[in-house]
Formats: structure tokens, C-alpha cells, sequence
């Protein structure tokens, strides 16, 4: 029978599940494992830090549907966790495997170098518990591959992180290769077909009986994979769809009966009214965390609602636990007679706008956000990704009209700042393996961008061709709309933006730097067709907004955010 | 009675303490927490990210004895753990306070950014658990003061972190201010005066019966503060005394009686004799981990050992549970008649040298670490700091004689890649407002600096003026020691260092960069009394070492973990 090793098992299924490079930091405790990724037909990216290579292995997951990220025990895996974290609460699938002291070593309770010395290996791992859909151990090679495979589909199922902690003498252990010759099953279980039953009939008759019912979709749609099921809704339906923060992309925004981006309070008025005044919500993927809802301002009614989930089904009061979405909608589009649909207009509102017309108004030249985002659509063309920050960016772009296939990237719910600067790495080198005709375009803040901006290195290392625009408003303008809007806490070490790629040995002839400081500017660089838009290089853009300026929508939730915070009873 | 707030009570607290400058980042649940730093007396720092200020903190309690480093829940929080769970490792007293969301949004699981989105938030906290000498949460203002006095004592005690979480609605909560007028109590709680006396008894009797006793001191003797009793045990006793790789500098290696660096088998020939061949061996704050022992290979018998440590002793083959060191040594100090201690100099060997005469012998301009570590002792000042990375640096100071007064922080147990550069921010904070006379040093390799260089940023914010040696090998020369001589994973983006100042913002004329490649080019630069040295403005040195070049020290221990990470039964 063929034999393999564990490590090569492991990095053979992530092969086949589509994965063609690892992200991580090498360390002692690795090492051996990495020089096992070329046999897999992997390769090594090699980041800057664990916590840049956790955000990239977001990103990248973003557009590949699951990746890898391998770190060293302790010091390596601590550095990622925040980005695990982020991944559990985004729902991204990502592997993260931890190379660990050898089994020895950790029986006897042996005080290596970084060990909190204390003879405990089992903190790590725990602490990893509870950002972990799943926990392996891969000490035991009679069930490793039983334990590989079953993680890796628990990953790809519940598409949230597992942690697989690989010890140093386990790693080229012999086992059976035979499993390989399967691909790991990662069909979803089947629903109980009598609740599922009955919950096709009960949505069946809601939607026959509304008179302006609205699709509203949500970013666990995307996560768990419904895109194409809901397009079809969409098509076969006509009734008006809605995005939210962290859907926006989700659906194709040239549909005619795409309707904008719902945040409750904080959606524009003919949005609101659009949503608020449906007789039936069909909600699918919803994820209604603060900045994702305008801080909990849906004026909807569960009555009238229908939520599909990953897990679980609500008609109105009524849940169905364990009754998931991708059957029900599958069985929806079948037997629904789309005939007996309503789709009046009086449910539509207008899609984002290409020119905000208040804005163009003014005779300043500051590029002030009300003026950017939407304008900024004009320039953005089919199948871009899109990579905003959390800070003006993540609410910036709720304001800007998407063309066709285009995938935008954000960390709405966990918000973590300099994510993006990671998940760019990651997606434009995701990109490059998948497509490289995709161009990626990331918009973060200056006071984000210092916390991962070494990133651009590994951007710079890999030949990526990302457009970098740094919004240089110096410091934390997010933090600046919720409190402190003169703290000097708020503020930043400036930095020269535009040497940052030379001194990240990017060569010369290969890299461009440009800075905007007026409308005028945008509309120079910005343009379609020219040089700088086929995106054949990487290219950053320092692009200066006033400090004191940001999007209407994180205006509004700022506020809301400081309230809460200072809320007693 | 007079009132003040929780958020005041603790800042004055911690200025009690000799804290004067907070590191950290700003977080929308931490915010108003920050508005009072001054009123307390406090800066605020404001690191590039929480990994930098983790790492900064611990810099900045190495030099002032404790330091408080503040995030906000969840993303800020967990992206600084690998800092924490290092100072939790190496003891070192970090209070580390999370702003969280408020009471309310907590006991209502509302679905706030920066959560997982599953309305658990205890899920951070707990993650903290393990690597915290004890856990807080400021919830109560009928509790908060005596909490907050609790856990400072235990901090500065254990000589290890603790955390205090700090939500949005109890920031300004009122409570009384009268605990303030009263210092905490730091004494240590005495030993049990029977099992103590014995203890001092059986010591004495040992010291007495010897004929070549030694003094073995190790980082533990820092951290739990007993390096004054130290010094006097070995000016009165005239027994010759050895440090560790992670006490290096903790004794004056200027006394005659400094023997050098005890690590096992890796130990210069001359040491390894002295110290395997003592009678009677006096070791204080023994922390016996791989790389601070070469690799576990002390040849000393624990029948002619006596260990004081923070929490027990042990004689011979007896334990004392709770018999802490300070008082014992006092006590020793005290009571023993030194007159009757044998101090032959059989057990007496060299100090490090300033010249490795092998080397010096070399034609090669090659900058050698067998070379250069001797070297540059002669060029180091009393009362340096000198910061040196995992990696060759932290086995290449080994071999450097430190000037009086010499302050070193490395991170041998823990050896988290890019902890020195955080380090160095701190350090130098510290030292800029305790003593700016003295100079901070740091040498760092190119691969570690990658993971945390964005942190020179907040040197030049703050107008430090620390020595930055990047030694320039080409990659992660530590693990090519370990394994993975030629491989790719162990290479790097190569950065252009001398652009990192400008770069990062230091003004024309407040900064220099040298480059560095000849031995000559070495003798040139680091030259007593030039203007270099004077260190009046914050100056970076490019160092090319060879790639594969290594100290010995590192050579051998890194081989030493290869095969211990690869032994099988």
C-alpha cells in the first residue's frame, strides 16, 4: 500500500481543496514541515510577521475558499491569533497549522525556549480553543489522516478557522496514502426533510401572499456559498435585492433589481423607506453586529421576515434549528411557481449613485469623502477586488456603485485595523494564481496602515501589482467621529508614503508612486484606460482627505458608538 | 471624603508606581480611558500596533522596574498576546488594561464590532487567563479601588503580568479617593521563621564545609529584584560568581571576581571547569531553559547545589516550598561570618575577552561574529543598555564584556523574532526620562527586524535616540543554524535599511545612518568619543555579517534542537 508522510498528507489535501501557497513565519518548530510544502506543489509566502500573515490568509481565503497559514509554537501562534480571531468572526475558512515541540518534549514537560516555562504546552492550544471551530492534534499517526480529513472538511463546513498542531516528530511519520485517492466529502448533510418540509410550504405561502416583498442579503451568504443561489432568486423572482456592509458586492450591482445597501438608520432615506416598508423581508446570511445594522437601527418586523441561515431557519417567531439555507433555497428555486410572485416597484429604490451631485456642487477642491466614493465608481471596472479598511474606507465604500463582479473585502464585524493591509497580500496573490487579468485595489487609512504597512514587502516580494491608496488624513479619523476628535491619541507619526516602496526593495521601473491632493487629481490618476489603470505594476497612491472629514454613514454610527459606550443604566 | 474616578484612581496609582509614559493603541472601547492620562500625570505613547507596544512595555519595565501597556477588547487585546505571554515567560511585571464594551452591551450579548459575533464576552479575557498572574474586571465601583491595589501588588510581586479589563461605562464611575493617599503595600510577605531559620542553618553549614564554592546567578535574581544582595554576597564572600545568557550584565563584570557566562556544555572550556568543578554551587533565580543552558547540559551535581528562588529553595535534594530568596539572602548576609568561607581561585576562570585572538588573526574583512562580539566591548560604555535580538545577537553578547553599569534585555526563554525592536522603544522611553545620559543600543538581525521595524516610527515620534544595528545577513540566520542551511523560507525580502528613518519621518539633521562591511569600516565607526558615539540623535547602522556565519554558542545549540525536535523513541 502507498505510503506517505503526515506532513505531506496534510499538505496534499490543501492542494486539493485549491490552495497554492502557505502563509506564515518560519520557525524552529516548523522548519522541517516547510521543506515538505514544494512535494505538495505548494509554495511558501514567507510574511513579514504572524499577524500580517493571519490577515493575509483572510484575504486570500476571501478568493480562494479556504487557506493555510503555518506559524511556530507560542511566540508564532499568539502573533496570528488576532487575525484567527478575525477569520472565526468573519466566518473565513482558515487552516492554521502550528508547529509544536516534539511529543517528547512536551510529556516531559521540558523548559524549551518559547515556553512560558512552566512545563504547560497545552496553553496555546487553548487559548486558540474558542476562535477554533475545531482542535487536532496530530500526536497519534494511526488516526492522523482520519483527523486531517476531518478537520479540513470541519473548516471548509463551518468556514471558520481549525488548528492543527503538528509536532516536530510526528511530522515525517509514515502513514497510508490511501486516503488521498478520495477527496474529502464536503457536501453539506442533508436537512430533515419534514421540517424542511414544512419549511418550504410556510415560505412558499408568504411569498405568494406578499404584496412587495424584498430580498436582503448578508455576508454569511456569501461565506456560506448561497451567491449563486440568491442570483437566481433574484433573476427568477424580480423582486428587489438588498446588500448590507458586509454583503456589499454580493450582488451584482448593475441588476436592475439591485436596491442599495441597507443599515438601517443609517441607509439612505429611499433605502430605508425601500426595506422598512416591505411586507416581507426573505433574509439571507444576516449578520446584524453593530456598524453592519447602524448600530442596531433595523426598523423591521420579525413577523414578516424570513431569515435563512447557515444553521438554523426563522419564519417569523417561529426557528427551525439545524434547517440550513443552501437546500431550502435550492428546493425554493424548483418549486416555486415564480408566477404567483409579486414584484411591484413600490419596494425599489436606486442604486448607489456614480456622482454624489451635492458634492460635485462645491467649489473646493479637498477631496472630501461625500465627493470620493461615489465618484470613485466611475473609474472601477468588472471583476476588481476591492480591499477597504475598517475606518472611512469600510464606510466610504457603502457609497460607491460596483460593477459587475466585483469582490469587495472588509472586516465589518471584527474591525480589526491594519486587517486590510494583510488581506490585500493575500487576495492580490490569490488573484495572481487564479486571474491575473483582476486588478486589486486597496483603500486604507494612514493611521491603519502603520500597523501592517511591512506588509507592502511581501507584496513587493511576490511581484503582486495591487494599487495601494493610502488616505492620508491624518490618524485615526474613525476613532476621531467616536471621541476624541482633537486627542492627540488620535494622531500619528507621518510618514513619507511614497518612499515606502523603494525601501522595501521594489526595483526601479517596477513600482509607481502618485500623489492626489485635489479633485482634480482623482480625476487625472483616476482615469480609465491610461497607464496607471491597467494596473501592470504595484502602485501607490497617497491620497490626502481633511483630518476632520469622513463618510456619512461612520459619521452617524460614531456617534451611536460613543452613546453606547458611555450608556448607564 | 474626597472622590475621584476608577479610570483616575488606577492611572494615579500607576504613576505611584514610576510609570510616566502608557504604550499602547487607541481602540473606541479605550478612549475615554485616555482622555485622563494626563490628568494623572501620564503621556501616552501610542505604538505603531499592540504586538510593538507589548514588546515596548516589556522594554520599558525592564529599565523602571513595571509598565502598563493599554488596548482595546478583542482585536487590540489578543494582537498584543504574544507581548504579554513573552513578559509573562520572562517575568517581567506588565499591567496590561483592556478597555471593553460596557457592563450593559456585555450582560445583553449585544453583537458589537470587535466580538466574534456569538454575544460571548468572556472568550478574551479567559485567553489572557493563563498568561496573567491574576485577571480583573473593573465592573463594580464599590470593588474597583481594592481591586485595582490587589492586582498592581500582585504584578509588581510575581514579577509578571496581569490584566484589567476596563469597560466603557465604569471609566468615569465615582469612587473614593482616599486609598490613594497610602501606597501599596510591595513588602514581601515573610517566610515562616522556623523553616526559614533552618533553611539559613543548612546553607551556612554548606558554605562553610566548601573548599571551591561558586555563585551562579540567573535572570530570576533580576526579575525578583535581590541583584543588590547579590552583589554583596560576592564582595563579602569573594566567591567567584557566573552569569547566564539571560542574566548577562547582572553582574559587575568589572569585579574580580566575574568568572563569565555558565551555559553547560556550550560554556567556554575555562568556565564550564570552574563552574562543573565547584564543591558547593549558589545558584539565585536559576531559570534553566534549552538556549540558557546549552541545551540542557549543565554537568552539576543538585546534591552541591543550593537554589533560591521567588517562591522555594532547595538544598541539595530538599525542597522548601515558600522559602523566597530576598530574605534569605538578607539573612545570610547578615549572619554569616565570611571570614570562614574558603574563596580559592581554583574555581576562578576569565572573564569574556575584548579580542578573540583567533580572529583578530584573520586577513578576512569579513565582519565575523567571532569576530565583533568580543570587539565591541571595548567600544561599549558604562551604564549602556544593550538590547540584543533572538537570534545571533542573543548568542554573540555572550561573548562581549560589558563595561559597570551595563543594562542587557534580550529574551532568552521566550525568543519571540522581532521582541528586541519593541524592546528598544521602551528601553529608550524609559531611559529618556530616568536617565538620559545613558545610551540604548540594540542589535537586531534583518530577518527579525522585518516582523516590528514600523516601531522606529514611534522612537523618532518621541524624540529617542537610541544606536539601531541592523546586522544585514540575508535572512533568518538563527534557523538556518537550527535547519534549513540553504533554504528559501529562511530568506527575506532584502529592505533598503538606510531609507527607514527618513521614511518613517525623522527630520533632516536629527538622524544618521552608517553602513557598515569591513572590519575596518567597524573600527571606524564604533570609536570612543566621536560623534557617533556621543549617541545625540537617533542613528542607524547597517552591519553586513556573512550569511552563514554564526556565533558559536548558536552554532551548537542550534544543532542541539534539530535533533532534539526530531528524536523519536
Amino acid at each position: 500500500m502507498a505510503e506517505t508522510t503526515i506532513v505531506l498528507y496534510l499538505f496534499k489535501r490543501l492542494h486539493q481543496l485549491g490552495i497554492r501557497s502557505v502563509h506564515g513565519v518560519p520557525g524552529d518548530y516548523n522548519l522541517v514541515a516547510l521543506d515538505n510544502l514544494g512535494d505538495a506543489g505548494l509554495n511558501w509566502v514567507g510574511n513579514c510577521n504572524e499577524l500580517n500573515a493571519g490577515y493575509a490568509a483572510d484575504g486570500y481565503a476571501r478568493i480562494k475558499g479556504i487557506s493555510a497559514l503555518i506559524t511556530t509554537f507560542g511566540v508564532g501562534e499568539l502573533s496570528a491569533l488576532a487575525a484567527v480571531a478575525g477569520s472565526y468572526s468573519e466566518r473565513v475558512p482558515v487552516v492554521h497549522i502550528v508547529g509544536t515541540p516534539s511529543t517528547i518534549s512536551q510529556r516531559q514537560g521540558a523548559l524549551l525556549h518559547h515556553t512560558l516555562g512552566n512545563g504547560d504546552f497545552s496553553v496555546f492550544a487553548n487559548m486558540s480553543r474558542n476562535i477554533s471551530s475545531l482542535l487536532v492534534n496530530l500526536n497519534d499517526p494511526t488516526t492522523a489522516a482520519r483527523d486531517i480529513d476531518r478537520a479540513l472538511r470541519e473548516c471548509y463546513v463551518s468556514a471558520q478557522p481549525i488548528y492543527i498542531a503538528l509536532p516536530t516528530d510526528m511530522v515525517l511519520r509514515k502513514i497510508s496514502a490511501q486516503g488521498l485517492e478520495t477527496p474529502i466529502n464536503m457536501e453539506l448533510l442533508e436537512n430533515d426533510p419534514h421540517v424542511e418540509r414544512d419549511v418550504i410550504e410556510n415560505i412558499t405561502k408568504m411569498v405568494y401572499a406578499a404584496n412587495n416583498a424584498i430580498i436582503l442579503v448578508d455576508s454569511c451568504a456569501i461565506r456560506h456559498r448561497v451567491i449563486d443561489e440568491v442570483h437566481d432568486l433574484i433573476d427568477k423572482s424580480q423582486l428587489p435585492a438588498f446588500a448590507t456592509p458586509m454583503s456589499k458586492g454580493a450582488i451584482d450591482e448593475t441588476n436592475p433589481r439591485f436596491g442599495g445597501v441597507y443599515v438601517g438608520s443609517v441607509s439612505r432615506p429611499d433605502v430605508k423607506e425601500a426595506v422598512e416598508c416591505a411586507d416581507l423581508i426573505i433574509s439571507i446570511g444576516a449578520l446584524k453586529s453593530d456598524f453592519n445594522s447602524g448600530g442596531f437601527t433595523y426598523h423591521t418586523s420579525r413577523k414578516s421576515t424570513i431569515e435563512l441561515h447557515s444553521d438554523h431557519t426563522k419564519i417569523g417567531y417561529a426557528t427551525y434549528p439545524g434547517i440550513t439555507m443552501k437546500p431550502v433555497l435550492q428546493k425554493l428555486l424548483s418549486s416555486l411557481d415564480f408566477h404567483k410572485i409579486r414584484h411591484t416597484d413600490s419596494a425599489k429604490s436606486a442604486p448607489p449613485v456614480l456622482k454624489n451631485e451635492e458634492a460635485e456642487k462645491s467649489d473646493s477642491q479637498a477631496i472630501t469623502h461625500s465627493w470620493f466614493w461615489p465618484h470613485i465608481g466611475n473609474w472601477l471596472q468588472e471583476n476588481d477586488v476591492v480591499i477597504t479598511e475598517t475606518g472611512t474606507a469600510n464606510f466610504g465604500i457603502i457609497e460607491t456603485r460596483f460593477p459587475k463582479g466585483v469582490t469587495a473585502i472588509s472586516q465589518v464585524l471584527w474591525g480589526s485595523i491594519g486587517y486590510s493591509v494583510g488581506a490585500c497580500q493575500g487576495a492580490a496573490l490569490a488573484i495572481k494564481e487564479s486571474d491575473p487579468s483582476r486588478r486589486v485595489i486597496l483603500f486604507v487609512g494612514d493611521g491603519s496602515f502603520q500597523l501592517t504597512g511591512n506588509e507592502v514587502s511581501t507584496m513587493i516580494r511576490h511581484g503582486l501589482k495591487p494599487i495601494l491608496v493610502i488616505i492620508n488624513n491624518e490618524g485615526y479619523t474613525i476613532e476621531r467621529m467616536i471621541h476624541g476628535e482633537d486627542a492627540e491619541y488620535n494622531d500619528i507619526q507621518p510618514w513619507k508614503h511614497t518612499k515606502l516602496l523603494e525601501t522595501f526593495g521594489a526595483k526601479e521601473g517596477e513600482y509607481s508612486n502618485h500623489v492626489v491632493k485635489t479633485r482634480e487629481d482623482v480625476d487625472n490618476l483616476f482615469k480609465k484606460g491610461n497607464e496607471f489603470s491597467k494596473a501592470d505594476k504595484i502602485q501607490l497612491v497617497e491620497l490626502f482627505m481633511p483630518k476632520l472629514d469622513a463618510p456619512r454613514a461612520l459619521k452617524i454610527t460614531g456617534k451611536m458608538s460613543e452613546k453606547l459606550n458611555a450608556k448607564t443604566e
